[in-house]
């Protein structure tokens, strides 16, 4: 075994495909439906939205499918991400496993979107656009978009939730040094923003207002709307990620029992496992898949597989997917990249097959976690990030209880400097867990949609 | 040429030793007076304030020392850092000329500053000391100690100057993160702060202040004094940086015309010239050798080659330096590392014998550089580093206009990501310019010491 602390790749490592799941599962993920036929979503009324270069990805069952050789020149910036071995998180746990990390914080905008950010804004640019919109949350995945937009010449307008828009300067300004324009929405810019802005002139906005003003204003300028999760091409776009991960365990001569993601909609853990769950797809090692998710929004763990809508506002189609039904509204967790009603229809038959298993991990020990990783490693992880690291050290800690080595391996998707007030207020003891939030999900499971 | 854009060096590659450049200077770089006698001032004063180890390093004249193990072992974490070719800045550019940057913002505090705070912490720990005390102006030498303090189990207090404490909350996040206290300069804590505050309870403080303040507390609890600037061990511990730079450009096929770094301490400067003065001074290859300093703090540009105080509270030794006057308080440009009114008597050395030059860059010219990095390169600049940005922007220009093309070789001494404020403003116009601040330097310059 070596004892080296982190295994680079060479940049002519970067891989040439992506890997694309579904063509590996023998039951797939069934297609999306549009809400007002009850028939199959058309593609032509997707295209209307996105790239058509994106939508071919989407419904694509190719294995593999080759990444366009500007999006790999591009990824050469920071791409193969290290990977490194917890060398010092494994001494202060005093456990015999041994702890891998992939860090996707090296990226741009600091997580690991930007991989679909270059990817999609390369589609765009390809078939001649020259805007492109998107709503953001905590802001990493608008971040993400408006470096990608900067490198292709793209025009993008980033609508951000009115309340992270007001806490999160840092993000609006990374979003402006890129070259974007950051709007709090509710907006007086679309029809939606100034309808709801009508009614309630102080909303603090929420993620599926966002979405549908970033639709209207790609619709209304002949612009392309681009999505930072979710949705198969998304993921498809990740799996740089894993498929560089298995090279580097092989570098260290070791290969995972379990590999560990954090689970909003489904991106990051996507981009991790994965290309490890189509080696065993495929008649290769078996490895226990755990995607890890808040409390306070138990998708995989408490929803229900069932058709739904992935935004608030009702205006995507519907998906089959767990979901704590479209108009649950997650408690406030500073992991603001995981706190999504829905997850991945990928990831959701998944989970439903029994080929990943998911737990709930509550917020005050994902912090207590992140300090003692930050303080081991040397690294500031992001809140979202830092679920993957607690179930990870839950892990570890089990090997110690039981004597045994195993290998564990987890996907660290972002830094966290930009995220430094939720610290703060762990530090100030303002932060606290979150119970499962039963009467909401189950109001909101009861308006799900008839099919 | 090789078409790479990121040249990664092998864990191996990192230096065994760093390099001293006084053993190659045939002036030797004068030695630190004692106010109090007028003569040199003696090692056993200095160590009651810092580690022996520190101090060996400080007065040695051997050309390599070698880097101890433990810190060696802890700098694989993030070393050897990338070096980079700016393809898509010199496209933006349209320039002949060849850009490269070695990129310190890999570190864990996110600069090259923990380059020496390990081997700091190190040397207190290998001397059995358990807590160690600093300033910090911006936070940036802050969190690197406080980081390198976590790893080996040292108690850390940083006396953070008060309005940079309020200024920016993220970094005292990030240190509190790491383990460390963090102060607010002046404070209740010490003499010298009660005195200030009694005398003035809103005092916003100062770097001399928390220097005086963090020397008390220090000599007060059986503590060692950290710096992270400045003095020669601190220097001789950057220059990991421009040995790995040697290297790298080897891998390149290419070798610089020209090596630019920001001037404050003097520290990241260092770090990326020294190995290659040293190549020159032993008959290697002539390199134009660029230190780049704000027009409102022009130190190297303006100031007086004389002996003077290290900071304002008039404590520290004497030093032989470019100076503005120990009294000067340079206007508040946001690149705050770079507000230092001295300059490491090594580094005043070089420029005093010609074997350097310097220049001075306007605020608005820096940001707006650093803008046009940003969206070329995808890296978040901080306002410090990006002193060195424009300076390599400006040479690059000038080979557009000669048609020459020269290797330029750029110091990014560390991110952004904590200092996006100065973006903010810079975006909203709020941001200015400073004309050379005579009056003040001639005032502060009239009350040198007398040697």
């Amino acid at each position: 075994m070596s004892d080296r602390v982190k295994y680079i790749l060479d940049e002519n490592k970067i891989p040439t495909h992506w890997y694309n799941i579904e063509a590996d599962l023998k039951i797939k993920t069934p297609a999306p439906i549009d809400p007002a036929t009850g028939a199959p979503m058309e593609i032509a009324k997707l295209e209307s939205i996105f790239s058509k270069g994106a939508m071919e990805q989407e419904t694509s069952h190719e294995r593999y499918i080759e990444i366009p050789k500007p999006v790999r020149e591009i990824m050469r910036q920071w791409r193969p991400s290290p990977l490194y071995r917890a060398r010092r998180l494994e001494k202060v746990l005093d456990t015999p496993a041994r702890i891998y990390y992939k860090y996707e914080g090296v990226s741009p905008s600091g997580s690991h979107k930007t991989n679909s950010a270059i990817a999609q804004a390369f589609e765009c640019k390809r078939e001649g656009v020259k805007k492109v919109t998107t709503e953001t949350g905590a802001g990493q995945w608008g971040s993400a978009l408006s470096q990608a937009s900067s490198i292709f010449g793209l025009e993008c307008r980033v609508y951000m939730v009115r309340c992270s828009f007001d806490q999160k300067p840092y993000r609006k300004a990374m979003m402006e040094l890129f070259g974007a324009t950051t709007i709090a929405s509710p907006s007086m810019e679309t029809e939606v923003g100034r309808e709801v802005l009508a009614k309630d002139p102080d909303c603090r906005g929420s993620l599926g207002i966002a979405i549908s003003e970033a639709v209207e204003d790609a619709l209304k300028h002949g612009a392309k709307y681009c999505l930072g999760s979710v949705l198969n091409h998304v993921l498809l776009h990740q799996t740089v990620i894993g498929q560089e991960a298995i090279a580097q365990m092989e570098m260290a001569e070791d290969y995972p029992d379990i590999v560990i993601g954090a689970c909003g909609g489904g991106s990051n853990f996507a981009g991790i496992a994965f290309p490890f769950i189509g080696e065993m797809l495929r008649g290769g090692r078996k490895v226990d898949i755990l995607g890890v998710e808040p409390a306070a929004c138990p998708t995989l763990t408490k929803g229900k597989y069932a058709y739904d809508f992935g935004d608030v506002a009702k205006t995507t189609p519907l998906m089959k997917m767990y979901t704590l039904g479209s108009s649950f509204i997650p408690p406030a967790v500073h992991a603001g990249g995981l706190r999504y009603h829905g997850m991945a229809p990928q990831i959701s038959n998944i989970a439903k097959q029994g080929i990943m298993r998911a737990r709930t991990v509550q917020q005050l020990d994902v912090f207590r976690d992140a300090v003692v990783f930050a303080r081991a490693e040397g690294i500031t992880p992001a809140p979202e990030s830092s679920h993957a690291i607690s179930a990870a050290m839950d892990e570890a800690r089990e090997c110690k209880k039981t004597g045994k080595s195993k290998s564990i391996l987890f996907n660290l998707s972002g830094h966290g400097h930009l995220d430094m007030t939720a610290y703060l207020e762990y530090f100030a003891g303002k932060l606290k867990n979150y119970e499962y939030p039963e009467p909401e999900i189950a109001m909101a499971l009861s308006g799900l949609p008839v099919l």
